[in-house]
C-alpha cells in the first residue's frame, strides 16, 4: 500500500490503514486485526460482516469521504438483500470494496467479540468470545489419484481458507462426516471447539453448506434441590430458553449428607444417583430444546456448576469421602468432558461440556462460578459474598487476598424443616410486614402482585390461596418478629399477654405468631412457631459464624459490602437479613443480590473461554478454610444465636427500625432441647 | 563428584563416572542415562533395578575393582531375596551403594528398552519403548488445612518422586481412583500412557501398593475372516497368550464389497455389522485374558490393524463410500482412542486404542502394519511386499521410493470358491506333490505330519480324514499340475487320453484332476476341476497384475527380492508361487516369508511408541497406486493369465521344473465364460 492509497477508519475500535483500491472492506478489517465476523469467509452468503459505511466529511479524522468511497452495491449484495433483507445502510464487508478515503463502523451484532449487557446492572458485561465457533469451508472432492480421507482434506481446507494450521475431530463427530460433506456437494461448515485459546482446535460438528441459525451452549446449575439451565447462542450470548427441573435425587435424600448417606448404606447407590441426575439433565435439555424450537445437533457446548457432592455424583464417582473428614475430593481441577462421558443422550456425544473447578470438599464449582461472577478478587472494598442455599457458600476478599468457605446452613432458608414452610412457588407468603404498633401482618404471596391489605387481594390470589410460607417470607416474618418485639433477643416468642395481641397464640408448651388462618373454609392455619424460630436461629447462626470466620482469617471485624448470592439470594431482602443477624454489619446500601451468580458465572464461562482459565487461576489463590475443623466456628456459631447482636449492627437504620428491650419467660423450651437441635445438617 | 570419587563403569552401555561414595547405584545409572528400569523409584519393592556387579581386575576398563566396590547386602535386598529369592551375583541397584571404582552389569531383564528377538531371523529387533508405563508412588494423605483433590495430590508425588512435571487423567480412571488410594494407604502405581513422546501423560489405571505381574497390550489383526489377537507384557514384550475367532461379519457377506453392499441395502445394517465385530472383539479379548490367566484391569493398551472396510466398520463409519469410486476413506490418519469409544466392555473403558493409519481407500492400515514391518522403504535392493489375503496388499520400495496398492484376487487363495475348497483347518490338503512321471499324487493335510505315501498315515489323519483342500493346497496342486503336464499354459485340464492318466476324468464339459477319493465310504472326492483352475488363474492374474502396475510405475521390469505376507502368505510354498505366475520373477532364494506380517507390525507399534510416529511419517511417503483406475491394470491382468509367462519366469528352478509344452483343446468352456467370471471381486 502507498501513501495515496484511500485511508479508512473502522470504528468502534479506530484501527486505520491504507489499502489499494478494490480492497474488500472484511480484507482491510482482517489485517488491521478489527473485530469483523464471518463464517463464510467472505463468499458472500452468511451476512456476518455487516457493516455502516459512513459519508460526508470526517474532519475529525482527518479525512474526506465521499459517496464514491467503496464500490457499488453489487449482485451478492442484491441477491442477499432480496433474500433476507439488509437494513439500511449496511453493506456487506466482503463485497463491498474500498475506492476511496472512508469511515467504516462495525455495528455491535458484526463483531465477534460482541459484548452481553446483563440485566443487573451492577455486573460485569460478557464479551463473547466462545470456545466454539462455526467456519464454512469448501472441500475438494477426493482423487483417487491423491487417497487423502475427507477428514484430512476438512483439514487443509481450514488451513487454506481459514488459516487454521492444524485440528484434531472428535471420534464421534468423526463418523458422521461423510454423508455432511457429500449432502453439501463438498460445502459445509464446521464447528470447532478449543479447550483453550491455545489448543489445537478440535473439530465437534459439521452440516451441509452455509448452517444457518447458529449454534448453542447451555449454562447448567446443578443444585441439590433444582437443576437449572439457560440455553445460550454462542453467537450472541442470548438466553433462548430457561428451564428448571426438580433434582430427582431428592428421593434419596433431601440434603446431600443424607444422599452420601445413602451412597454409604446401600451398594450401588451411588450409580443410581449418578443415574437419575444423568436423566433428568437429559430431560431438561430435551424439554429445553423443544421449548427454544432447537435442534439438539446445535447444541455444542455445556457449562456445568455444582456443589462438590452433585459434582461427584455427576460424574459417577462414589460421594463417600466428601461425607467424612477430611472432605476429600476426587479431583479440584476443571474438567473438560463429552456428552458421551456423562452419557447424557439428549446432546450430541461430540458436545463439550466444562465443569469449573471445585475449590474445596466443602466448597464446589459453584462457589468458583460465583467468584468468577462476582470477582471479590477484583474489588478495591472489601467484599462478602454469600451464596445463600441448603449450603452457604462464603467468599471474603480483596484485591489482596480471598478466602472461601462453606458453612451447613441446612434446608431452613428454603422453607424446609418450617411448619407452614413450602418451597417459593405460587401460594407461598415470600414477604412480610408487621405493624409496631397494632402487631398485624400484612404480606406478599407469590403469584400475586398486591399486599395482603390491598383491594382486590383475594380475589387476585384466587381459589388456590395462600399455601404456606416459603424462604425469604420466614426469615422477612422473623425478623419483623423482632422488630415488633413479639421476640425478644433470646428468639422466645411472648404469650399474648406479653406483646398484647392475640396473634401470639399458644401452641404446646410455647408459643406461636398467627399470620393467616383459613382453617374454616379447609385451608391452612399459617403460623410462626417457635420451633420455626429456633431452625432459623440455627440457619442463621451457621452463615454468620461461617462469614466471621473468614473475617477472624482476615484479620477484620467488619466488610465494606455485602453481596447475597443465589437464587435465594435474589429475593433475601437485606434489611431483614441484617435484623435477623445473618450477615455481618455492613451499611444497608452496601448489602446488595447479585441473583443468581452461580448460574451467571456458568453463563460467562460459556460465553467467555478466557474467563475459564481465569477461574482456574483464581481458584488457585484462594485461600480455603474448613469450618468443620475450626473450633472458632462453634464459638461463632453460639454466638450468634440471638436475634440481634450485641451490638445494634444498623444505627442507621435507627430512625425505621427501634428494636424493643423486650425479654419473655423461656416458656417451656430447655436450653438442652435447644443445644441438641444444633446438630450440624 | 571429585577426581577421587569411585569410577562406575557400566555395561552394556559403556557410560561411566565417577560418584561420592555412598551412592546408589540406580541413582549413578539415572545420572548418566544409563538404561536400568525401576517401577517402585527406589524403594526396594518392584526389584526391577537388578544389577550384576563384577569384582576383581578389569584392565580392560582401566580400573582395578574390589570385593569392597559396592555397600553389603542390606536388609531390604535380604528380605526380597527371602521373599521372592535374587539370582545368584544380583544385587538391587537401589540398596547397593557405590564405594570403590567398578563395573556394573544391567542385564537384559533390568533395561527399560530390552529388545525382543522375534522368532523371523530377517525380521528386525523389537525395542521395548512402550506408550504404557508403571510408577509406583507415595501420595500425601489429604488435608483439611490445604484441600486439594486427590489427582492433584497424585500429579505432585509423580512430579516430586518421578520428575514428571505434568499428567492428564482419563475421565474413567479419574472415577475409580479414591478407593484405590484409600486401599493402598497412598501407596500405589499408577499407568501412565503418552500419545506421543513428547504429549504430556495420561493416568489411564491405578492399583493399589506396588502392582506385581505387570500390564498388558493387545495386537490385533482384524481381518475379513479371521480376528487374531497377541496378548503382549507391556514390560517384557513377550507374547503371553493369541488366539484367534472368526469374523462373525461373515454372516452379512464373505468378502468386503458384499459387507459393503449389505450396508447399502440394508437401513442400519452398517451398525448391525459394526456391533456384531465389536462383540467378536470382546470374546475374543475375554478368552484371550482367561486363557492366560490375567486380570482384564490389566490390559491398558490395543493396537490394532486392519483392511479399510473393516476399520470403517469397527469405527461405526458406514463404508458405503469404500465401495464406489473415488473410495474416500473418512480419515487415513492413525487414530488414538479409548476401549469406551469402540463399546469395547472386556478392557477397562481407559485402555487406549491405537489403530494404525491407512494408506488408501483400498490399502489399509493392515498394509502400513506390514510396511512397518518389512520397512520396504528401507531396503537398499528393489522388494516387492505382498500381503496374500481376499484382497492383496501390495508394496514394492526401496529408500529412493515406496508405492502401494491393493489388488482384488478374491477369496480362491483362501480355498473359498473352490470345488473341494475349505479353509485351513485339520483335514485340508496344505501340499500335494504330483510325480511327473507317474501323474500320481501325494499329499500332507493339516494336523498330521506325515506324507500321504508314509506308512500309517491313513491312522494317523484319523476318523475325521481328508475333508478338503485349503488354499496354499490348491496353489500347490494347480502348479503341480502344470508342471506334470496335466494343464496347458492357458490353464486347460487335458482329459485321460491326453494326459496318459485315469485321473483326469471327465466333469461336466470340462476334465478334473482326482486326488482323492473316499465316496466309496461315505467321504468326500477331492478333485480340482476346470472352475477350480479358472478361479485360481483369476485371482494370481490379479495378484500379478497389481505387481506389475506398482513396477510399471516404478519403472522396472525385476525386482530384487519378494517378501510373501499374511497369515496365509507364511504357507505358500514360494516355488509354486513362481510356477503358478502368482508374483514376478525373481531369483528363488530371494523369495521369503514374513509370516504374519501384518500382525507383526501391529505388535511393534504395541511395544514401541516411536514406531507410531515412524510409519505416521512413513505412510504419508508411500505413493498409492488405485488399480480400479488404472487401464493397466486390466492389461496386465488379461496378459497374466497364462501358466507361466511367456518367458520363463525362474530358469534357475530348470533342474528341478521342466514345463511341457502341452496344449489341449478347449473342451466346453469358451472365453465368454471366462471373461463374465472375470469380474472384480
Amino acid at each position: 500500500m502507498s501513501e495515496t492509497d484511500p485511508l479508512v477508519v473502522f470504528t468502534p475500535s479506530g484501527k486505520r490503514g491504507r489499502f489499494a483500491p478494490g480492497t474488500p472492506v472484511l480484507t482491510a478489517a482482517r489485517k488491521l486485526g478489527v473485530d469483523l465476523d464471518s463464517v463464510c469467509g467472505g463468499r458472500g452468503i452468511c451476512s456476518k460482516c455487516q457493516i455502516t459505511p459512513s459519508y460526508g466529511e470526517f474532519s475529525k479524522h482527518g479525512l474526506t469521504a465521499r459517496e464514491g468511497a467503496l464500490s457499488d452495491w453489487n449482485a451478492v449484495e442484491a441477491r442477499y438483500d432480496e433474500k433476507r433483507g439488509l437494513k439500511a445502510g449496511r453493506r456487506l464487508g466482503c463485497q463491498a470494496q474500498i475506492l476511496g478515503d472512508i469511515v467504516i463502523d462495525v455495528p455491535p451484532e458484526s463483531q465477534v467479540h460482541r459484548q452481553v449487557v446483563r440485566k443487573a446492572a451492577s455486573a460485569r458485561v460478557i464479551e463473547m468470545n466462545p470456545a466454539t465457533r462455526l467456519y464454512y469451508i469448501e472441500v475438494d472432492a477426493p482423487d483417487m489419484h491423491e487417497p487423502t480421507g475427507d477428514l484430512e482434506r476438512i483439514a487443509r481446507a481450514l488451513a487454506a481458507q481459514w488459516s487454521i494450521p492444524e485440528i484434531t475431530c472428535d471420534f464421534n463427530a468423526l463418523t458422521r462426516l461423510q454423508p455432511v460433506l457429500r449432502k453439501g456437494e463438498w460445502r459445509i461448515t464446521v464447528a470447532l471447539y478449543r479447550e483453550t485459546e491455545t489448543a489445537v482446535p478440535r473439530l465437534i460438528g459439521a452440516w451441509p453448506g452455509l448452517l444457518e441459525g447458529g449454534i448453542y451452549g447451555l449454562a447448567i446449575d446443578l443444585g441439590s434441590t433444582t437443576v437449572a439451565a439457560h440455553l445460550t447462542s454462542l453467537d450472541t450470548g442470548e438466553v433462548v430458553a430457561s428451564s428448571g427441573i426438580m433434582n430427582p435425587q431428592i428421593r434419596f435424600g433431601e440434603d446431600l449428607m443424607s444422599r452420601v448417606s445413602y451412597a454409604m448404606m446401600n451398594p450401588g447407590g451411588d450409580v443410581e444417583m449418578t443415574r437419575a441426575v444423568r436423566e433428568a439433565m437429559d430431560t431438561l435439555i430435551g424439554e429445553i430444546a423443544a421449548e427454544a424450537g432447537i435442534g439438539a445437533d446445535r447444541i455444542l457446548e455445556a457449562v456445568l456448576v455444582c456443589n462438590p457432592v452433585m459434582h461427584h455424583l455427576l460424574l459417577g464417582i462414589d460421594p463417600v469421602e466428601l461425607g467424612q473428614a477430611p472432605f476429600a475430593l476426587a479431583t479440584s481441577a476443571h474438567l473438560n468432558l463429552t456428552a458421551r462421558d456423562l452419557d447424557l443422550d439428549a446432546l450430541p456425544a461430540s458436545a463439550q461440556i466444562y465443569i469449573l473447578p471445585c475449590i474445596a470438599g466443602h466448597v464446589g464449582a459453584d462457589a468458583a462460578a460465583v467468584a468468577l461472577s462476582e470477582e471479590p478478587g477484583k474489588s478495591d472494598d472489601l467484599v462478602l459474598v454469600v451464596d445463600v442455599g441448603t449450603n452457604a457458600e462464603i467468599l471474603l476478599g480483596d484485591t489482596s487476598r480471598v478466602l472461601a468457605c462453606s458453612s451447613p446452613t441446612g434446608p431452613a432458608f428454603e422453607g424446609a424443616q418450617i411448619s407452614s414452610g413450602q418451597r417459593a412457588a405460587p401460594g407461598a407468603i415470600e414477604a412480610i410486614r408487621i405493624d409496631p404498633a397494632t402487631k398485624e401482618p400484612r404480606f406478599k404471596v407469590i403469584g400475586c402482585d398486591l399486599w395482603s391489605d390491598e383491594e382486590g387481594f383475594a380475589e387476585a390470589v384466587g381459589p388456590g390461596g395462600i399455601t404456606g410460607i416459603c424462604g425469604s417470607g420466614i426469615i422477612e416474618a422473623v425478623a419483623e418478629m423482632r422488630i415488633a418485639g413479639l421476640i425478644d433477643p433470646s428468639g422466645l416468642i411472648g404469650n399474648a399477654a406479653q406483646t398484647g395481641t392475640p396473634r401470639c397464640v399458644p401452641e404446646g408448651r410455647t408459643n406461636a405468631y398467627l399470620i393467616a388462618d383459613a382453617s374454616k373454609t379447609g385451608g391452612p392455619r399459617i403460623t410462626v412457631t417457635q420451633g420455626d424460630i429456633r431452625a432459623i436461629q440455627l440457619a442463621k447462626s451457621a452463615l454468620y459464624a461461617g462469614a466471621r470466620l473468614l473475617m477472624d482469617e482476615m484479620g477484620v471485624d467488619k466488610v465494606d459490602r455485602v453481596v447475597l448470592a443465589g437464587a435465594f439470594g435474589a429475593h433475601i431482602s437485606p434489611k431483614h437479613a441484617m435484623v435477623l443477624g445473618m450477615i455481618p454489619d455492613a451499611p444497608l446500601e452496601k448489602v446488595t443480590s447479585a441473583g443468581n451468580a452461580a448460574g451467571t458465572g456458568a453463563r460467562i464461562a460459556l460465553c467467555n473461554l478466557p474467563a475459564r482459565a481465569e477461574i482456574e487461576r483464581t481458584v488457585r489463590r484462594i485461600t480455603k478454610i474448613e469450618t468443620a475443623i475450626e473450633p472458632k466456628f462453634q464459638e461463632h456459631f453460639v454466638n450468634a444465636n440471638a436475634i440481634p447482636h450485641a451490638v445494634d449492627p444498623f444505627p442507621e437504620l435507627n430512625s425505621v427500625v427501634t428494636l424493643p428491650p423486650v425479654s419473655f419467660s423461656t416458656g417451656g423450651e430447655s436450653e438442652g432441647g435447644r443445644k441438641r437441635r444444633r446438630k450440624r445438617a
